[in-house]
C-alpha cells in the first residue's frame, strides 16, 4: 500500500495549486476564522478535538476539510488523532502579508464586538 | 419623496456593519476581485459599464451587488449611471492593511499566471 493509495491519506493542493479566491473562501467563515485564529495563536498542529466549536462534529469535519482543500491547514494522522497545522510557509510565499492581515482582523474585529456586547458568532 | 423611500436608493451596510466574513466572501471571486482591482486602480468611481468583464450583463449586476451589501463597494446614481466606489475608508478603519494585502495577493497570483501561461478567468 502506497501513501498515495492509502484510505488515510488526504488530498491536499500543491502550494502552487492554491488559489487566492479559494483562500478567501475558506477563511469567509467565522468557525473557519476561528480555528486558523487558534491555530496561528498555538503555533503547532492541533488535533480536531483541541477546538470547541459551537457545531456539530460533522460540521466541524466539514470546516477543516474546506480548509485543506483551500490549502489553508495541512491535516495528517498522527497514531488515531486527526492533526491540523496551518500552511503558513505555503500562503506566505504565495500571498506575503495576506495571511496576517486576516488575522489582525479578526482580532479588530472581536475587539469589536466584545465593546458591543455582540456576539462573536 | 425621501432619499430612504426613492426605488434608486440602493441599501448599503454602516461601517459598524461591515463583517471580516462578508468582505473576505465577497472577495472569494475572480471577477469581483477584477472588480476591486480596477476601482482600486483607477481611485475613482466607475460606472459598471467600464468593466469589461466575461459574465453577461445580469452576473455584472449581481457581482457589484454582493460588492455593495458587503460593504466594499458604494454604489448611487449619477444621472441613469451607476458609479461604483471602493470603501476603502470604511475597510481600512475597521480592517487596517487586509485591502492592501489581498490587492498585493491579487499582483502577486496574477503575475504567477501570465509566468505559467495560466488562465486568470
Amino acid at each position: 500500500m502506497t501513501t498515495a493509495t492509502s484510505p488515510r491519506a488526504l488530498d491536499h493542493p500543491a502550494r502552487d495549486e492554491i488559489t487566492l479566491e479559494g483562500v478567501l473562501h475558506a477563511l469567509s467563515d467565522a468557525v473557519r476564522l476561528s480555528i486558523v485564529r487558534e491555530l496561528a495563536r498555538e503555533g503547532e498542529p492541533l488535533s480536531c478535538s483541541h477546538f470547541d466549536l459551537p457545531v456539530t462534529k460533522s460540521t466541524t469535519t466539514h470546516h477543516f476539510r474546506v480548509l485543506r482543500e483551500a490549502g489553508v491547514v495541512h491535516q495528517g494522522y498522527r497514531g488515531t488523532a486527526k492533526l491540523n497545522g496551518l500552511r503558513e510557509d505555503d500562503l506566505n510565499a504565495l500571498f506575503p502579508g495576506l495571511l496576517d492581515a486576516v488575522l489582525a482582523a479578526v482580532d479588530a474585529q472581536e475587539l469589536r464586538r466584545s465593546a458591543t456586547g455582540t456576539a462573536s458568532g
